[in-house]
């Protein structure tokens, strides 16, 4: 009998390399993705394709306005996406935002009676963000343990970061052996209507670097006007 | 200068308390309320009410709709409110609620750059919900110092649950003492379009109880069908 578990997607390229780990070590996969009014909302649309692609028992985007606290240039229409960058934690850090995705798959977990969830966090080749680190992860985890009624009654839920420690190279190794078709992920976070990339923000040049160290073709889809210059 | 604080605001009895002693200690409040599809609705134009009576340096109440995910009597209006005390958890637990309302205090807090989050959880006159307890709040705050951006550089936020080892009497009392117009507070599971309690849920037991204990008038306006027959 197959194993039930929540998966966060935001349809980027890390969390559709979790799905497809998750789908491989043969869990019935309950896709989770956040509709949080995120400027790059093509990612949404690349969430619903990966489900499509790589297959999932349930996929349901939550919606919930973080644009109304702001204080990040993904939620706040006025600050822009850095093009370079820059010391210490961006400013598209969004506050809370893991913590908020892993409630809530906490709280569909529970209902599912499912005892698994997955997200895509990894702590090398990222923005610094705190909400990636294995330390908070292991925090959230020990929370999650004391705070739903499964837990109580001895059924606890396990948070896996398969990505936590890998390379964004060995990342997309993995995915392309799984089967993931990168160009359907969209990981930019200005990305256009149409999902194209800008090439040049930090999540593109983690990203394409990745790609690169790997030896792989690029696949993600650029706008024309896209200047990789470092 | 004051402090800001994030104020959870159910709209209930322990949660207005809990505005009227961060108030007390000087806090300028910003009072968080959550709309999640929940069937008691009435708390949330009462949590409107008690900032008007109370003060609040501001007051947002986030749409989130847990009906999506179900399994609680207050998400699905296919599980009745029970009437009658039961064993174990009961199915008024809504999964994750506490850690999904935390987690967004966290997020407006940090936005803010607040240093405090207050919420009304209590452990002892109360319905045995996992996320109630000073273990699991312990445990989230261990989780939030590792979660933001304002933690990494120093600046902590501190959840702070002062009704944790209060009776209801003592909760009813300290409020009184402090100018709660009770008779605001909707804390009725099924409570009616108007506000009115049933006078018989776990919730409205308790309440009911913690007046009787205290020694003061229950101010709770009940449906004119109310049975209190115990």
């Amino acid at each position: 009998m197959s194993k039930k578990a929540v998966v966060l997607l935001s349809g980027g390229l890390d969390s559709a390399t979790v799905l497809a780990i998750a789908r491989h070590q043969g869990y019935e996969a309950y896709c989770l993705s956040l509709d949080y009014h995120q400027r790059h909302r093509a990612e949404l649309d690349a969430a619903q394709q990966i489900v499509t692609a790589l297959g999932a028992a349930m996929h349901r985007t939550a919606q919930l306005d973080l644009a109304m606290f702001g204080g990040s240039a993904l939620t706040d229409a006025s600050i822009a996406v850095p093009e370079m960058p820059s010391e210490g934690i961006p400013i598209t850090y969004v506050p809370a935002r893991n913590t908020i995705m892993l409630s809530l798959a906490l709280a569909w977990a529970e209902v599912l009676e499912a005892q698994d969830i997955f997200i895509g966090v990894n702590a090398l080749d990222y923005s610094g963000y705190p909400d990636c680190r294995g330390e908070y992860v292991r925090a959230f985890q020990d929370m999650a343990n004391l705070a739903t009624k499964s837990a109580i009654e001895g059924r606890t839920i396990t948070i896996h970061a398969p990505l936590i420690d890998m390379t964004k190279a060995q990342i997309v190794t993995q995915g392309v052996a799984l089967g993931v078709d990168y160009s359907l992920t969209v990981s930019c976070y200005q990305a256009d209507e149409r999902g194209r990339a800008c090439g040049v923000c930090d999540s593109c040049r983690l990203r394409r670097q990745g790609f690169v160290a790997a030896g792989l073709a690029d696949p993600t889809r650029y706008v024309e006007t896209a200047n990789f210059a470092e």
